[in-house]
């Protein structure tokens, strides 16, 4: 149908996460009719990530130095350090704007049926920056699964002598309505409950 | 949060369609991960398209030489052109396998509304093609939108004097269930019967 190169192009976009075969066929059509304006800068800097990017050697986040800008930053607050399972998280609190601490990326979470154990993610690690750091506060901002909340039980379980521990609070989400919420986080939302 | 070169990359990826900015952040943690494996490789055949795709110029269809592999190849029953809106649609009907003439890509529809005229799609073009490739039959395989019908019409009172015109059969979709089609599909369906 179109040539190999193309066939291969769109084989290759296929594969990312959110795209399959047809939205990778629109996506590569859209990017060769704005080819000055988009295929030939994105290529670039596809190029430019693939030779720059890296992890953070001290919390796990992907940048393009060996220590990232967070890591960097005289401006974020020390002694207190928030632990995410993977680098998406650590940007969906960044966006928030609302933690203006240093993170540690696990780059998972503990599993024993997929054999994960906690030299598999960077424990070891979160616990030498807690000495290191002079951290006084850990929060355990994991997911709220299984495998997320068993995963800050054994950090918790390792850390409870050294330091503060908190973790995010449950409730009802901004904007949720309760007749969509499951009822897990009703039940966490009426303990939690504040007075007014 | 992360790097310039990161954000610059995330940027560019949600304006793809079928992307946003969260697929987009999905999409690049997904790049860097698999660095050598996709994110180079993509890379390398972003810049190879971008080089070297461009539009057939007797039919439209994108490929990467002057003219394309269809138009170019000896199998191809001469005698009958098949007029399809995109280099999208001309693809689908590819995948079919079941034509085996050649294309005119129209590169979109006449729209009074948009201010479209026949001069800005390539009909001239395809009525000098029937002419000098001696066709026989013309398929207009247009979308079933009013706007796609109504380039039919016009391409129609065109060429009607010269060949067969003949268009695609509307009906129940394969694997279609009535319950969930729309009045126009099945009135359509009902009075294009035919006897078992």
């Amino acid at each position: 149908m179109s040539s190999s190169e193309i066939d291969a192009l769109i084989e290759m976009m296929a594969k990312l996460p959110g795209l399959g075969p047809r939205s990778a066929r629109r996506a590569v059509l859209h990017l060769i009719r704005k080819r000055a304006l988009l295929l030939t800068p994105l290529a670039d800097a596809m190029q430019e990530v693939a030779v720059t990017a890296r992890e953070c050697l001290n919390c796990g986040n992907v940048g393009t130095s060996d220590i990232c800008d967070i890591c960097n930053s005289e401006k974020r607050a020390t002694g207190v350090l928030c632990v995410v399972e993977d680098v998406s998280d650590l940007w969906a609190m960044e966006r928030a704007e609302v933690f203006d601490g240093r993170y540690h990326v696990l780059g998972g979470t503990l599993s024993a049926l997929d054999g994960v154990g906690p030299e598999d993610l960077s424990i070891p690690r979160l616990i030498d920056r807690v000495t290191s750091e002079g951290i006084t506060e850990v929060i355990l901002a994991l997911n709220a699964t299984v495998d997320g909340q068993t995963t800050a039980h054994y950090i918790a379980d390792q850390l409870e002598d050294q330091v503060t521990l908190t973790s995010l609070a449950q409730g009802v989400p901004v904007g949720g309505e309760l007749d969509y919420l499951d009822e897990g986080t009703i039940s966490a939302a009426l303990s939690a409950r504040k007075t007014l």
